[in-house]
């Protein structure tokens, strides 16, 4: 497209005639173009010099059909590598290496060097508790005694609903539906095995067609809202905590005390002192959900490096660290992460850059069997959770915190 | 740098001759040398094509200096623009646009519907409940009484510890020292006023510098760590919700019911039912600490636009939305977020890209006098989460959360 | 035994030569004459004159033998009879008169006051959700990895478990084993059908011969404690507000306008708003887990009158309580119970005062088939905690409740 | 009154031509024949044989002045005494016995046990960290931003307000007003003084005296409930833990190696890992409020023993235990309860068998200066609260749990 017709449409934008979503119908829906219109528009509405937002070498137009709306660019985020993290999972097996997409000074350093002290003690032991995502639409009924024959009926007709709702998902099983009654309030919790997908669209659309059936077949069950708060999607949840939702992973791993002691500068007892007097105590004095120094600075970085939902950094967030001096006097450390919500597909995964993050990691796209990838990419996932407690616990338990963010985070 | 050295340094990182962090060390300092470095290093080790990765624009050597450690490029995450949003704040006045950083499909779509809507209402109202950043070290004492002597010693010197906490910052001030005992535990949590930082690294070191004066001057307090997981960060936490951490702010508006109707396609009855059924019952039977329905993404998408701490989309996570139907049949909601930790300065916000964003809300940089260009920001992102839950509670209420899905995300 | 025999061993017991639970010993196992002798002794060492509290009618030697030790009298709780309360359950059909024990002047004319809204109202209708006494030891496994194999193991051999487990007892019956993994801690939550008994006594016996059996069999699992607190017992827990424990039970009603009115004195506008903006918001701002206006007030009274262990007044109180208009204008309301530990037979049941109390229900003893006895109790007890809620609710939107406590509670 | 004119009392209550609430306007007031009337009526309408309920000996018209309605007599709970029981607090000094009511066997011997370990360690040592009776009403108004207008002029009114609330107490003060703000809802947390009673009741009236002068003084604000649940009154909750609420207490001892071992039968290692893997990790696992063994047990033993609200034991469940191992090798522990709510004057304080009990402690009655009688009480209870944590952690350390139910409990 020429610059005039460009500078005309800025000109309209600008001026309100045409709206940001709109402008895709007057460049032939390219939305590389439309991004440099809205960009331009926004520069004059704003004052602002965009100048570095428009420098992205991913495919717009590509991203406005899956990722985006009304794009005006792509902000850069820094990416560090930890590692090499040795993993022993039941998918994961081997050296990894962590991209961590961060603006927080001294965040790669110290999940580096957790991956060191991890690696050097042999590796990181993982497994994966359970695999399930969930969304719960919420049902009024008549009453509460409906409400229990109505969850009688879904009982009966489990086979039937999950036809529907597979009907709509190449790859989704629906494994389970869970069901919560508060006075004449129906909580259906559907969840499924999305393999290699986070899948959260997925169960979505296949609940919300069994939603449907449902309604028909069941007219006293009103659906209020496809859902209902107890998924729990992106809201930190005891419900999660107990019933796990994506992947529960749990890694571990036993560092010798002479690597606690040369590499992370303290002793399994300081460090076992600290998981206790702050993850534990300090977290049941706050009415935490998440027993952990840092979970979700670990989750965050890696999320965004490889096109996960960002938000679901939330999630990641409400795990537990455990740290304990072993009869030999080494250190016993483990993560249990009740709610990693990750995929290898879909999402984010598609862009660009952040594919190359997942390939990085050797999980990028759909495995074989389906499923693999997403499973694979859970395990290193919380092999590094584990090596960033290590890190700053041993931090703590030297005194060196402030001082690591003097050094390296100003 | 020439090829060939470039070459050798690539061959000898991947032979584990020279680590990751070494490479600087090669490059005369340079950072944007030694990424590339790392990076075909990696491209060798794990086989990936890391195309995208390299090709970025932001100061790689201003990057290693404050963001990031072990850089090997910089993943590219699409913005998209929702706006105008009106807002009528103490700080912030007038229409703002709002740039969103995500690959979630549907979320800029969405939130830009909840904008128009409040814009159309006249604007949203905000306010700051209050402000302050804290750090929360865990002492041991020799005892519970002794810990409850040792409050009673802090209460007496707060001065002193001001004067030593402050003399490590320009602009932080200690506003107040909140204790809490736990058997012979002392939890001190330190609040600061970060002025137009989110502050958590300065607050960090004016605490560490308090907690070794207090060491010094009080023998029998022995710091355990310098975060007792009362501050709370990154852990969503019931004392932040009651307390409030970073900025706790309110936001509101009232739709008219025309607008309701036309722009969102539903009734202010149906959706305070959704609220209700949901935001309320949903999330009280699931154990929630965050009464909403998606504060998280919109957080989280601004956070990642802006340069702030990505993590903190956790502490983004945990507030309240209302949706009542007013005496005149419109629609008030209102969302309060108990701990936003935003800043303008400092973390990711010089990062050019993420800069470019806080120029686009006119907010980039600190304020005169310091503090207003961070809350006037605060006041904004209030802002935008409650037109993101406008418009994906009427979005449930309407019965086209799964459309949405199936027509923008897939 | 003779007043100087008495005087005898009072002496002895003040000198410290006897200890009180060493009493019997010389009164030939008479526990009444023991308690008097403790109660004198006590009277002696502490000044106190014990006169009231000697003249109980209740069975010592009985109550010795199950249900106190040390023995020095009775207290005397005063017992306030609510009703009739009409409920329609699938155990409980008909009029009740409830029975409270309280010192907390006005308890009884709410609850009465409620039971008598309800009754007006053609009853109260009440559902058992689910019904299950749980225990839950804590195990210690060599490693994460070995923590789920032992999972693996365990659901492997329920049916052995289980087998193990029911020898101890007549009538339970093991229904589950619910698996907790947390790094390499193993909480295995065993739950029982308990029949006509709250049956905590029970379940603990019974898990611990399973406990004895596994570790025998996988000596790899370590028993570290034969509660782990995750049973959940008397303390408030989100993980028995989502699985339930003891009896899980709703009761709802449809309370008419015109009743509101007249014998409530307020509107059902108004009870819908108080349960809105207190129940449920207010609950959500302080982090409570319980939902309601005062179920533990019912609960406790009943439970004392009835001989229930009293510190499950703490599970009582973590429910739910809802309250909406109805098309026709009138007020719908339920509460939802998800820990209701009550039996009819064991713990204090068959202590006199308190096995009258149940029989004023119909509900003493064993019931036939087992387990209808207790079922019903509970179905009751819902229904009373309904009518307690109903007349709070009613004070508060009213603004009667200081008032109240001052015509009753003073 | 004659047996005749009883008989014909009786008949009519049966036949609901007087209500039980009733019965005393034709007994000339007399509660003691009222209260036979209605047993017997009751008698006749449920067919029970309503025999001990009637042997009550405390003074019916006393109690029905203050404590019951439509009273029916007495349920006898036994009392069982443990003790002595050493304490050293700044109002509790010397050796205690503590009694318990309770049906539960195995918990009196259970205590007692723990307050021998406790005296012959040289006893426990107490302090009330803060003191506070709450009610929080919550406000409706227009917007937030006039929510918060009024939150300030709150606070510039405190004395005003303070002067109206104390105008309705003798003893009570105002100590504070605490805002919460969520939307347009604000919930002021007023905290009082009471002295030596409880307080619920005094607090209620003194609030709804100063909601009253408030709403006159500020129509804007609209008071909807007088308790709007951020008390927060026998529901647990996070922000009492975090605030703290009545009596917050501290109790602590150090238990020598030999003590632990010959006492308690196991080591002061095994008891600090049940207490790590049980009250922290466990509870941690499950979302409790609560981080202890059994703090309720005690807690509502001793309050049905000397007449404090029953209901109050789910305030007292929700403490801290913890247990380490010193650096000599002896057995360090303490609970921290958050919300114990006692009283020696007021609700059931007066009754006859009730306030013996508190004689036993040497608590009864008002204390001069008012207040130290509650304050010592509270103190008495922590330290006993304490030996049931001992001595239960002990016994699952030892593994003897349902050995000792077996043999006490059954």
């Amino acid at each position: 497209m020429d610059e005039k017709k460009i500078e005309e449409l800025v000109s309209k934008v600008v001026k309100g005639e045409i709206k940001f979503h709109e402008v895709e119908k007057y460049t032939d829906g390219d939305s590389e173009v439309a991004t440099e219109v809205r960009r331009r528009a926004l520069e004059r509405l704003t004052g602002a010099k965009l100048e570095h937002l428009g420098k992205y070498t991913i495919d717009a137009n590509r991203a406005m059909d899956k990722n985006i709306e009304n794009m005006i660019g792509a902000v850069q985020v820094p990416v560090g590598i930890a590692g090499p993290l040795l993993v022993h999972g039941e998918y994961a097996e081997g050296e990894y290496y962590v991209p961590l997409a961060t603006t927080e000074g001294a965040l790669v350093a110290s999940v580096n060097r957790g991956c060191s002290t991890i690696t050097d003690s042999g590796g990181a032991h993982v497994r994966i508790v359970r695999d399930g995502m969930t969304r719960a639409p919420v049902f009024k009924l008549p009453s509460a005694r409906k409400a229990l024959e109505f969850c009688e009926w879904v009982r009966k007709h489990f086979d039937d609903i999950k036809e529907v709702a597979e009907s709509t998902t190449r790859h989704g099983e629906l494994l389970d539906i869970q069901e919560f009654v508060v006075g004449r309030h129906v909580f259906l919790r559907f969840e499924f095995d999305t393999k290699d997908a986070m899948g959260m669209n997925m169960v979505t659309i296949a609940t919300e067609e069994a939603v449907n059936w449902i309604e028909e077949k069941y007219p006293d069950a009103k659906c209020v809202s496809a859902s209902g708060n107890v998924c729990v999607d992106k809201k930190p949840s005891w419900l999660n905590n107990v019933l796990g939702r994506g992947r529960t992973v749990v890694a571990e791993v036993e560092v010798p005390r002479d690597i606690v002691e040369e590499k992370l500068k303290t002793t399994p007892e300081a460090m076992a002192e600290v998981n206790y007097r702050k993850n534990l105590v300090g977290s049941a004095a706050a009415g935490n959900i998440g027993f952990n120094a840092h979970h979700a600075n670990i989750v965050a970085a890696i999320f965004i490096a490889t096109g996960q939902d960002e938000a679901h950094a939330v999630d990641g967030s409400t795990g537990y660290t455990t740290m304990e001096v072993t009869e030999d006097g080494d250190l016993y450390a483990s993560v249990t992460i009740p709610s990693l919500n990750v995929g290898t597909v879909g999402g984010g995964t598609g862009v660009e850059t952040q594919r190359e993050c997942l390939e990085i990691l050797g999980v990028a796209g759909g495995g074989n069997p389906p499923g693999v990838n997403a499973k694979e990419f859970a395990e290193v996932v919380a092999a590094a959770v584990l090596a960033g407690e290590l890190s700053l616990v041993a931090a703590l338990a030297a005194g060196h915190l402030g001082k690591a963010h003097r050094l390296l985070g100003r």
